[in-house]
């Protein structure tokens, strides 16, 4: 099973592009946006026309190659990665990439800059879909146990979007089902909508219904209802940062369906490349919070669901505390709650 | 401090007709709806012209009114009541405030029906706004010593819509605050939107800003953060129906609410008065969960969140563990969990 990218170089324009698919347009338009300088990068990343931790990550990137092909001076090269690292501030792949990618770049020659950024920027990219592969593997194991259990499709439930969209393929908390539909087995995926921006909504259902992935939507409240009646055999979700505790941040809403799970007796997964944990975090209360525009609790699809001068407040994410995690599903396999050594090397 | 009434009898129409406020149209358009027949009666509660379950029973007391003044006959007695029960399976005051006209009517003269039958839908307009108010009463206390321990405004946070709307006047969950408010007590509501139908952020900051109480619009998946963040004193909520054991079937979403305020130490208290609680149901299980249509969950604002051919559930309540829950506001005071004698009487 192949899929497209979701971010790719392209050479043969008149000034090379990174080209990504705009994901602020998805389900109703397939389309893609085109970003020729770094500051358009950033725009791309802080406007959410690419989202999901690890594709961030890989966008940020490509961010750098594209400051170092116009800019590869010493001069350029702590600006551009500044630029880039502000535009989402939770997301830990961000910082992470940057200063991978800068840390690299410092000891290149200036007139090798160019060419080398873009290979660690396709290398990223490559590493990331081969993390995607192992995470899903992980979660594989858990969706045949549970099937060989119950002898019903798998029935799994998502919140935001952590399939293919949110990386460069096959996803993070999705990878683990599409790789078991693709071997046959049988698995159904519960849609949590996602509020306030629809993720799952848009994106999630829209990626599962290209793989042919079996999936029905349902509101972020009624994730309580299917939890306790029993309609839910795992949950599935990735993660934007992951505190050295093992405290996750992720898309907000995530904290309510993990405490829930919890009380009804259901497995929490968190499924993430190593690149999101955190070693230098020590637990989720230092994991910084975005706050965003209220404009988008306020409005839906262009109107207004609340009454002319309503107030609104609008945090990206939430913490849920290791004591509700029930495993991580990582590249360097499923890990047990307190055993993350292998990811905070 | 005096609020208008949601619904109410007029008289001096060609015919005599039921007016409601129309809460479909709200927050962009305050217009009401009108009820000829007994039949228009429970459409409108099934359409949801009326919602909240105090509301409800009321609607339902004067949609039998309504049969009445069209045919008091014994023929006519049963078959109103069955048309009005069946508009919304899981409220249990709809089919308490049907069965209560009717057991009241069978031994009423039939000429003498239709005063009586407006007599009584009357008397329970009457008698909800009475409880509401000593529900408020009960809760006041509640507010008034979170407001002496910690010194600041006090927050809030509710689901859905449990206020004026919902009721005759004042409300259930919201009735401490109006109470509050106009003793001077600070208080501010986390008004959650609550998806599919958004009644909170359509219904609950409509009729607060009515009231001039500071709120704040969030999404549903936010109450997580929120509660663990320090930023909520306590949760009310109403309820639809609350089972002898005393598990709640409310607004889907409640349970989420519920399962996560105990997890973070923060009381939750539901109100409602003692109409709403069944003792001829054991349990939370044997509540039915109402399922509505999926484009409630599909369109927002007349536009699709998800891709076409998108399938999706609707569960319309979901049901909260007596065991989460701190207290019961009701019109017979403030009730403990596992001492609810006084409202099951």
């Amino acid at each position: 099973m192949t899929f497209a990218r979701t971010i790719w170089w392209e050479d043969d324009s008149p000034a090379a592009a990174v080209v990504v698919i705009d994901q602020r347009k998805l389900p109703h338009e397939a389309t893609t946006a085109r970003w020729t300088t770094v500051e358009a990068a950033a725009e791309g990343i802080r406007s959410m026309e690419v989202r999901g931790a690890p594709l961030i990550g890989v966008a940020a990137a490509y961010g750098m190659a594209l400051a170092m092909r116009d800019d590869p001076s010493d001069a350029s090269l702590a600006p551009a990665g500044s630029v880039l690292a502000q535009a989402r501030p939770t997301a830990v792949n961000l910082r992470w990439a940057v200063d991978r990618v800068t840390e690299a770049l410092a000891s290149v020659a200036v007139e090798r800059r160019s060419a080398e950024a873009r290979r660690l920027a396709d290398g990223m990219a490559d590493e990331d879909v081969d993390a995607c592969r192992r995470i899903g593997e992980a979660g594989l194991e858990v969706l045949r146990d549970l099937h060989a259990r119950t002898g019903r499709p798998v029935q799994v439930l998502t919140h935001c979007n952590a399939g293919w969209l949110a990386c460069v393929e096959l996803g993070t908390a999705l990878s683990p089902v599409y790789l078991a539909h693709a071997e046959g087995l049988p698995v159904h995926v519960w849609v949590s909508e996602t509020r306030p921006r629809n993720q799952g909504a848009s994106l999630t259902t829209w990626e599962l219904a290209q793989g042919g992935v079996p999936h029905t939507l349902v509101v972020d409240n009624a994730a309580g209802h299917l939890l306790r009646s029993g309609e839910v055999d795992v949950v599935i979700t990735g993660a934007d940062r992951i505190a050295a505790n093992g405290d996750v941040a992720n898309k907000v809403g995530t904290y309510l369906k993990a405490v829930a799970a919890r009380d009804a007796g259901v497995p929490f997964l968190v499924a993430a490349p190593a690149s999101t944990f955190d070693p230098a975090c020590p637990d989720g209360d230092a994991i910084p919070i975005e706050e965003r525009g209220e404009d988008e609790v306020l409005l839906v699809n262009g109107g207004p669901i609340a009454p002319a001068g309503s107030r609104a407040r609008n945090w990206a994410f939430d913490v849920t505390p290791a004591r509700l995690v029930d495993g991580y599903l990582t590249d360097r396999g499923h890990l047990a709650p307190g055993r993350l050594e292998p990811v905070l090397r």
